[in-house]
């Protein structure tokens, strides 16, 4: 089993086959926009291809497309204040199938190894407009710059890399051929030739969210596309740009390969019409990430389709207690403080004994961690050069509201008011800082909810085993993606993991320096374990990607 | 990874893990009733431990057994109409439910290779109470003795050990742990240990069939098993021996080995019961064989769980040439005759173009085939050993109806009648020879539906692609685990098999020898692709096991 492009991405893939199964360090493209990798030029030719899009119509040549206006559509919005302006072609869902699932057909035919084979090359294309691509992730999510270009662009292409990873390892694992021969005593043997066909279950659809437009998609784009289905993007209305100039490439590439480009398309489209998309009998796997509403409103709805959905959580910290208090405060300040807390791994709630925590420095009472981390928050952002790049922008007017909401003191006491910073770049951008509210454990209504955005509530619990238990009941009820623990007592780590196995989430111990909890890195960190409700799928294993395709058999004597 | 079970049975699973990847013939149980692998007195010593089971309570020492009479239920009748009168406990299924769980924490600390180990001892064991089994099979199912001790011990026990060797393969997979250690240019690397525990989803629900009441239950009890979850076996209310004696087993071997053997429980239950615990919310997984009702309630009502359901479907086999008539003719007899029909993969439709075949002894009419199949089936069973040997008993009652409502030539014109055979042995043993009809293409309402038991239809189609046109339609719309073609002609059978790809359907071409198409072999063959509306899974690939576990991680600074 080979093909050229597999042969060319080789030592690309045998990385990812390596790291996938060693969980160690690694990553096939660089995250820092270094010219040295990218190209002298490639920070300013990015930024001109982004720019060359603005305001202009986003031609795809894919089927379907409706005549006239109506076959146009734009308006998202730019949390940084720009004009993006861009024109995406709106295509009749039903052409979009019907093209797709007859550019299966070809597909299927190149085998798992010319699909991973191009898959790779797609991947190594999208990483050559890395900057493009960041820069279309940043005007559009509101991210700041560098973590529009990690997250959006090479951190995005590792997790696409480790679903081709992964979708490997189980489609070579099947053999295309094999000779079945069984002895019968004194009698000549049966034998038959099998073959084994990998056949994708059918189209794909990716449902793509408004804040990490391509690191959220590519798992789920790659995992269909390289077990053989065709894919249908529906990126997020506010972030498309993204979506687009991936679907782009990807039908450049394929066409190029000899593989009908309609086996990947953009699919623009309004609720109603995503809603038809998404229950038609064709679709066989939907990827999603976003709220709960219409999370569940495709699991209850789409019981055509096996649905990978990552939706709401309530991720929490435990403090017991530190010998790096200061060290503490600065991670958390930086996690609560990144893209504004929009990350679906940001930590909102925060369980501190009422009878305080001890550190190094000495016994801090409860009131004492609120005040230190607040403190923390705004040192931390005192400096406007790295608040506007840590923080970014807020991606969506619903989230301005709930910041004003917190900021009213109805969900809890205001500890560090949310303020608005200006960002003399963009003018217009909506910069935030975070709030944080203390409240009760008994506060349930107030903390136990996810409350996207920089929301973060200081909550006050009995004692530390209080505060595991009550970590352990909102994983298992409503959710997490990531779970925390400070504490220098092995026994209080001990129950805080045990807590953790039953309610199935990552769990990050004492960090204090350069790893924050909200960070998932690809290959190493499996992101959501697919064990409680924040997620029914991780990124990436083998449950991500082996149940995309079949295996059809033939057998025949010989 | 290791443990003391694993090494001891090391090479059993090498085998397993070669055949799953190479899937060449191999087979870890002898399928022979041989005295050399089973020991001289092993016949007899199984017969004489089946036989100590009738009329007597069978206690498992489960929690939860309901107070009284109200504790033990039996009632199996037997197809070969001897008094069976074994009891089984009646338990709660909270009871069952609660204890499964709290059994589950040691069963996740043994870890995949303590899992996997103690799982081989107990195919071992099972392996070692083969004739036991094939007795409690033979006389709650009506098989014939040789399938009985077939597929019922060894074949069963192969479906459960390819599913512990993709579970091994999937887990195994996994490092327990990891130093990730990644470079910050001049500074200090970022250095985490990170641990990676595998833990079952919950409870799995296994609910067993009537027909094979351990091949179609092991792949699921051993795949949800191996994976860290506890389980129920649910069995069919007329077949819980088999189920019974394989529960017993294994809480036997998992008591040994320091398991709590409450991870492994028997629940004979009502319908009314049997819902009340699919839908409890800690039953994360279902395996279902049986009919399209129940299967369907289980799929919508079960939404807290992942419902692996093999369901009815409509197998069928297109006739269009052949150079080996008789031959031909007599595969189809036997496929047709064994166990009565009542295979989830014997054929039920069997497409004959208007005009006839040829064939190396001339043309023959449709007529002819019709006629010369029924010749090959009543010559096939003129031999009263041969026929009570192969046709085993009918196992319901509402097989029986069936097969007389098609004698009556309500479903399309009697071809060959079924007719009632005394077995001197068993004389109030339920006989019935197969039964073909003839009908037109047109005749959907006859034919496209399942019709359990040995009802089968020669179908008059306008040509063979029309055949194959009304296969694919048929097994898309409707499903099939197993597809025929009988063909001379090179593009006839590229035809049926892009249709088969498309359909997703596994192909037996030309069968004219000692493998049949109702045949599937552990290892080699899958069992059903699970892409066609027959099943939603197969036995067994990676889909199989891949979800029935999660990764949890956590991480720290080194």
């Amino acid at each position: 089993m080979s093909h050229p492009l597999l042969e060319k991405h080789r030592a690309t893939l045998d990385g990812a086959m390596n790291a996938i199964q060693t969980r160690g360090y690694w990553s096939a493209y660089n995250e820092m926009p270094s010219p040295k990798t990218y190209g002298e030029s490639a920070a300013d030719d990015g930024k001109q291809a982004f720019e060359a899009h603005l305001g202009k119509a986003f031609a795809l040549e894919q089927p379907g497309q409706l005549a006239g206006d109506a076959g146009w559509v734009g308006g998202e919005q730019s949390p940084y204040g720009i004009d993006l302006g861009v024109r995406y072609p709106v295509c009749d869902h039903e052409a979009l199938i019907a093209a797709g699932q007859a550019a299966m057909v070809g597909w299927q035919k190149a085998g798992a190894a010319g699909r991973t084979g191009i898959c790779l090359e797609i991947l190594d294309r999208l990483n050559k407009q890395s900057f493009e691509i960041a820069h279309a992730v940043m005007m559009t999510t509101g991210q700041g710059w560098m973590m529009a270009f990690q997250a959006g662009a090479p951190h995005a292409q590792d997790r696409g890399l480790e679903a081709v990873a992964y979708a490997w390892r189980e489609q070579s694992f099947v053999p295309a051929e094999t000779v079945w021969d069984k002895p019968q005593g004194k009698n000549p043997s049966l034998v038959m030739k099998k073959h084994f066909e990998i056949v994708g279950h059918g189209v794909g659809v990716v449902v793509g969210c408004g804040t990490f437009p391509t690191w959220n998609t590519y798992p789920g784009l790659f995992a269909a596309l390289s077990t053989g289905n065709a894919v249908i993007v529906k990126p997020h209305s506010n972030a498309i740009l993204p979506a687009a100039i991936t679907v782009r490439t990807i039908r450049a590439v394929l066409a190029e390969n000899g593989i009908d480009p309609n086996l990947v398309t953009l699919c623009v489209a309004d609720r109603s019409a995503t809603q038809k998309l998404v229950t038609h009998p064709a679709v066989k796997s939907i990827d999603f990430t976003g709220g709960n509403v219409f999370g569940q409103w495709l699991i209850d709805h789409c019981r055509q389709a096996r649905v990978y959905a990552e939706l709401a959580g309530v991720n929490n910290i435990v403090i017991d207690s530190t010998e790096a208090y200061k060290p503490m405060l600065r991670n958390l300040a930086f996690t609560l403080s990144l893209y504004s807390g929009q990350m679906c791994t940001t930590s909102q709630a925060i369980f501190v004994p009422a009878g305080g925590i001890d550190t190094e420095d000495g016994h801090k009472s409860y009131d004492e961690v609120c005040a230190d981390l607040a403190k923390a928050v705004s040192g931390f952002l005192s400096k406007p050069e790295v608040a506007l790049a840590v923080l970014g922008a807020v991606q969506s007017a619903d989230t301005l509201k709930r910041i004003e909401m917190a900021n009213s003191g109805t969900l809890g006491r205001v500890i560090l008011a949310s303020t608005a910073l200006d960002n003399p770049e963009f003018p217009k951008a909506a910069v935030r800082t975070p709030i944080l509210l203390a409240c009760d454990a008994a506060d349930e209504h107030a903390y136990m909810e996810e409350r996207f955005g920089p929301i973060s509530f200081i909550v006050k619990v009995a004692d530390t085993a209080a505060a595991i238990a009550l970590s352990e009941r909102i994983i298992a009820t409503h959710g997490a993606l990531t779970a925390g623990i400070y504490s220098t007592k092995p026994e209080v780590i001990d129950a805080m993991t045990s807590a953790t196995l039953r309610s199935k989430v990552a769990l990050s111990i004492n960090l204090t320096g350069g790893v924050f909890v909200n960070q998932s890195a690809a290959y190493s960190d499996y992101h959501g374990t697919g064990g409680n409700p924040a997620a029914n799928a991780s990124y990436a294993d083998a449950a991500f990607v082996a149940n995309r395709f079949v295996v059809v058999q033939r057998r025949y004597h010989v």
